[in-house]
């Protein structure tokens, strides 16, 4: 084993990074057997240097992180301050000054993967990220590598630990969102301003990343069509229930039948009660992969938090390090197939929507006019009535999405719809 | 991309080694591009050369497996013969002529996994083999690469899928195990000999593989438990549905809790209705670890099937072919950590003990003495009787299994006792 250890400069010293500190400190004999060099915290930047933090060295701290990243002797860094600055210039700097590094910021690939990706190569160099997504759940290596052979085709999850706590508390306990998300923010599921998660930009950065690896294809943040799960309502669980489906936020990456396009969504929708995803509970991730030669494969586990984040940043930390040592470096980006990123009009699935009508007759029949003037082939209808108003619930068979969006739009216009009540996509069957 | 190819030899050209072909051709674009490039199908050595093989170039097949891997101008050796020799001398053969290998040998690496990575690494070269356990599921890769930076304790799962076939119909139709093996037989599930799958040799082996890698130790095929499903009965699935479980075939690889040994065991044992292992249906395969970091995952998916180890196979050749491009190899055995391996009296766990007894007073009195004596603590007893018969029904709480064969053979001495029905051990809570 080599002697001279390997320098890691640690950039963000909060929930991921203390951890990251505390394991490569406790477990540095087992690091070193793994990597075959020891390795070594050269530097830890943050931005409250006055904080106490267990187990590290305070001459380590430091608040210059650029300073750290241009030392020069910095074998790699590890990036867990999260956001797009100043972590986008850290990245780039370290790159050019000699690091490798190890990301979990999901934002900033999924803005600024391809420009990193540029950068990395270009100085040689490695840049890995499993904990970008879904937390310790090994996702990013395993379709970058493992299914390095096979032609993936689907990939379907729930990559949002926080809205998954949410809807399944909605779920169990018929509660309407607000006092589901009030728990969430009390058990600390949920931040003060919850906006990234229930809006699904958390999720959607990640259908961005998977979706870029899964297709060998850039796609971007801009790319994914993102519904959030704020209007989400008990009505909506019930409907499910009736379905035998209950109510996810999935992110769903998709080729295209015809493989010449692909698209990337987040948004609620329904999934039958008896598929896997469907009993994912509380906090927990699990990503389902279609591919042609593997069949469906399911990854699950805890999507987020301290230590399971930093389980995946120091895999990472250890195939970097292996890398450096053997004067390789991985698997870069892979984008050779460069398809293009399809409209969310381009998406086919099946739909559930629910219609507040007057209760006379001829109501079904002009609304079932206007679903085939639309091209939009319907698979079931129930109709209820009470006190002159009545509900239509119709499910629809797969259709484009911009066929349904152009028979919503004609239904409204309808004298006898008084108005839609919801929409939502039916998934996973 | 470089343009001179990559050249593969495939030893084997059964299910998967058909499937791996037929891939290699249909998506040699695909391949060449992720790999940085082409390669290129050098020989095929099968035993029947007349079989007519459909889109492999005749020219390539050969009987003289030594001779083609003995060319010296073959990259990789793709290995799916299986069986202990002549796989073993083709593939060190194969490292002694300059090539790598990708083997799907879980028999192989069990014996004699130490071995064959000896010979990887004095010849400079790589030894990946992810289609050897579980199929397409990504096991291998995550384990000694994404928990690089972990600690595992515990690997858990269904690793079999003919086995589960058969237990998932026992469960599901109240079968007894023969109709059931019947059925698994007669739609190709399981093979015109069973022995391999119903006696535990194949989990076992996938068992020692896995458990070495999870703790960094060599265990052999023959330092795991083994005991077979063939005696798992329909009175068996009723006792568990009592319980509210269900009848596994798992394998199970554990850290002891002072951390200073392992053991692996692979045995029928009764898991919570609620443990997600419990809704693995038909032959799919699903395992769990336990890391210090990470919590709980799970992988899932098929684990058998020739397009699903077509998968593994590719996605480690397109690895080892990179690694060759780079003039790197990826991580070879990791067992420096050395672990005792315990037998399987040192493991604990719970038990469901079911025994014919005397319908008389003070049987109950008599029985819990036995286990008191042997230091099983009982967590609830169940008693039916019957016509001036009986039957107990013991759970355990944990207990070593030392402790509880003592406890079985002192309870068989009693003349209270007419029988010990079943054992069976209660995992996975």
């Amino acid at each position: 084993m080599r002697t001279r250890p390997l320098k890691v400069a640690l950039l963000g010293c909060g929930v991921v990074g203390s951890e990251v500190a505390r394991i490569m400190t406790t477990h540095a004999d087992d690091l070193a057997a793994r990597i075959g060099a020891p390795v070594e915290l050269a530097g830890v930047a943050v931005r409250r240097p006055s904080k106490v933090r267990e187990g590290i060295d305070p001459a380590l701290i430091t608040t210059d992180a650029t300073a750290l990243v241009k030392r020069g002797d910095i074998d790699v860094v590890v990036e867990v301050i999260g956001g797009i600055e100043p972590a986008r210039t850290l990245i780039t700097t370290a790159f050019e000054h000699g690091a490798s590094v190890v990301s979990a910021n999901k934002a900033l690939l999924a803005q600024d993967g391809a420009a990193l990706h540029a950068a990395a190569e270009a100085n040689g160099k490695d840049l890995y990220y499993e904990a970008a997504v879904a937390g310790a759940i090994p996702l990013i290596r395993p379709l970058r590598e493992s299914l390095a052979g096979d032609k993936v085709n689907r990939v379907l999850g729930i990559v949002n630990g926080t809205t998954n706590f949410i809807l399944d508390k909605m779920d169990s306990t018929g509660a309407g969102y607000q006092e589901a998300l009030d728990e969430a923010t009390a058990l600390g599921y949920a931040e003060a301003d919850p906006t990234a998660d229930v809006e699904g930009f958390d999720a959607a950065a990640k259908a961005a990343i998977l979706a870029g690896i899964a297709f060998h294809t850039r796609v971007r943040l801009d790319d994914v069509h993102r519904e959030g799960m704020t209007e989400v309502t008990a009505a909506d669980f019930a409907s499910a229930k009736e379905m035998g489906c209950t109510i996810k936020l999935l992110a769903i990456c998709e080729r295209a039948e015809d493989g010449a396009s692909v698209t990337a969504r987040v948004h609620p929708a329904m999934i039958p009660l008896t598929h896997p995803l469907a009993s994912v509970r509380g906090a927990y991730n699990a990503v389902f992969v279609e591919s042609d030669a593997s069949g469906q494969l399911m990854f699950y586990g805890p999507g987020a938090g301290g230590s399971p984040t930093a389980s995946a940043v120091l895999g990472d930390l250890v195939a970097v390090c292996r890398n450096r040592l053997s004067g390789a470096t991985g698997p870069g980006e892979s984008a050779y197939a460069a398809l293009p990123v399809s409209p969310m009009g381009d998406v086919v699935t099946r739909y559930h929507i629910s219609l507040d009508v007057a209760d006379k007759p001829g109501v079904l029949a002009q609304v079932a006019t206007v679903f085939a003037e639309h091209g939009v082939s319907i698979d079931t209808v129930r109709q209820q009535g009470k006190d002159g108003e009545a509900s239509l619930v119709v499910v629809t068979h797969r259709a484009s999405d911009a066929a349904l969006g152009g028979t919503v739009e004609a239904l409204r216009k309808l004298d006898t719809v008084r108005g839609v009540a919801s929409i939502m996509r039916v998934e996973g069957e």
